[in-house]
């Protein structure tokens, strides 16, 4: 996908660098451009996921992959705003191996930054030329209202005792899903093509990006700290109510019950609360993030015998095949559609 | 302006109606519909000046003003938007005359609720029939991205020691004006009307816009707080860097060195950490107020005393007179025209 970067990147900063000095300033730390002092950095960015499903999507309608730029664009900036939003919402302090933008600028500059980044992804989607960028800007202010929803969804989740794995996996949907659906139809969409084209497109995605979140949700368990950017066990940590752990807790075993007890207890020292944990004595503390190290193992354990890890797998495994079977007969060129698996079998590790 | 009220709130109900439950519930709270546990509220909600802007522009255009509901509906919630977020930004807990959004439901839900209702805008605009859609919301898009700057320079305002009365006009004319041009033009925009008449309507209100916000400013200063909703003499309280009080720091009289003495100085008991003085020990807090009174009152008389009040006042007369004429010569029915005149003396309480 680096050649997706090398497309997308020119285009993203000259939209970026439409926003006024301050708030440029975070969003090109948050995008990877630039340190705190706003020194220019050779960034590993992300991975560029949604700008290259919009170039693609734009070959699975006939169009060249440059007519879906704007489209790339527009998503990335969307999924730009929603990272830093949530980071404040959840209160994240890292994002990707960094302190989270608001850690350094303050929550007043990145809510800012954020609003500008979602307001400009609109934007650059309406001076697209052709008839198709009312379409796609609706399109992706439909996801975006989603991907809100999801999130407002996912804070609710924090304050309640049980939740269902059905409305997890919607949450999911909204949350992750349908800006990853919009991405795999966007440049179809700019390009003006046939209705039943765009919707295969964006049903592909609407599975694909449920996959890839039982991915990400068992790398937030299991994952190596050196490749997810997060501490080991993260999302246990933060008691995070992931996919797998709602799988576990809703599968009626003596491990949901214990898994659901430990969830229930306040996390410890090491817990989400670390700040807190450095300020107390020093030796309470390390017997305190003991403690808590040694819950945090007995959670994976439980996820796993209560069979969260092998559903969550298996779940990730079923959208992806799904995925495939709804693009293979919306009538794509076959390299393209062989470039949308191959992102389908990256995504979900299956490649590595 | 009640006319426009019920005309707008219909298709205003209708568009926040789509949000998810949790995100509903803080944008109805927010834009005085209901209370803060979702129970209706009859509701003297904002003065919906922008969404009467917006209808007369559809009929400058030769329009129904029922065509421009959509540009009506997505500026006041771009205006909604920023409302809810500046709140946050600015620690404000009070907002018509109630605590506000974030400080009722908590930062998380208020920025996601504010994050709602900017995409919504976009979305409403979107859908709009006709050519003008997209057109109107790349408008909005552009007045959102301003309106975002300001914002900025606002902020950073805040940390600076001395600023200029002209990039203080300029950071208004960004933050509360172009939002107020966009709803001058919205109306002849969706109805694609001529590109002189959309551009002499924008300057119109983007000349009312600066009027607005040096009567808010004056009102911020000597407002009665039973009309204002805020406590007397708030802005100074705050010490907040409003146009007034800038124009008197600029002045460089004996009177605008004081005031710079006493807006360095940092703010006593009474000042804008109320909760501060609250937790403190009564009697001391007590004289500690009293002081801050007398301070607040001394700053008010000083930005009399160094010409700020009368040089806001003189302002946004002009500003007002020149509106007029920006679109004296714009072909607009003289039944519009009157109107529009009407909305800025009422705006800038030159009729009463």
């Amino acid at each position: 996908m680096t050649d997706v970067r090398g497309l997308v990147d020119g285009a993203l900063r000259a939209a970026v660098g439409r926003l006024d000095p301050r708030t440029y300033r975070v969003a090109a730390y948050h995008l990877g451009w630039a340190d705190a002092e706003g020194h220019p950095r050779a960034a590993p960015a992300g991975k560029a996921l949604r700008p290259a499903l919009a170039l693609l999507s734009a070959r699975a309608a006939g169009a060249p992959q440059e007519s879906a730029l704007p489209g790339a664009v527009a998503v990335e900036l969307t999924h730009a705003f929603s990272l830093l939003h949530d980071d404040i919402m959840d209160g994240d302090r890292t994002r990707r191996h960094r302190p989270a933008a608001w850690a350094v600028f303050g929550e007043a500059d990145a809510i800012l930054a954020g609003d500008a980044l979602l307001s400009l992804a609109g934007e650059v989607l309406l001076e697209a030329p052709g008839q198709g960028s009312g379409r796609a800007a609706r399109s992706l202010a439909t996801a975006t209202r989603r991907l809100i929803g999801g999130q407002a969804r996912d804070l609710e989740f924090e304050s309640r005792r049980s939740i269902g794995l059905d409305e997890c996996v919607a949450m999911a949907s909204d949350k992750t899903a349908a800006l990853l659906a919009c991405s795999c139809a966007i440049g179809a969409v700019l390009d003006g093509a046939p209705e039943p084209l765009c919707t295969a497109l964006a049903e592909f995605g609407s599975d694909l990006g449920v996959a890839f979140q039982l991915v990400d949700d068992l790398l937030g368990i299991w994952g190596d700290p050196k490749v997810t950017g997060k501490p080991a066990l993260s999302d246990l940590r933060s008691r995070k109510l992931s996919l797998p752990v709602v799988a576990a807790l809703n599968a009626g075993t003596a491990h949901s019950e214990r898994l659901a007890e430990l969830y229930a207890a306040p996390p410890g020292a090491g817990g989400a609360d670390e700040d807190a944990a450095r300020d107390a004595a020093r030796d309470v503390a390390e017997d305190a993030a003991d403690a808590e190290h040694a819950r945090l193992e007995e959670m994976a354990r439980l996820v796993e015998a209560a069979g969260g890890r092998a559903w969550a797998e298996a779940e990730a495994g079923r959208r992806v095949e799904r995925a495939g079977a709804r693009i293979a007969s919306a009538g794509l060129p076959a390299a393209v559609r062989e470039e949308f698996l191959h992102i389908a079998d990256f995504v979900t590790g299956r490649d590595h």
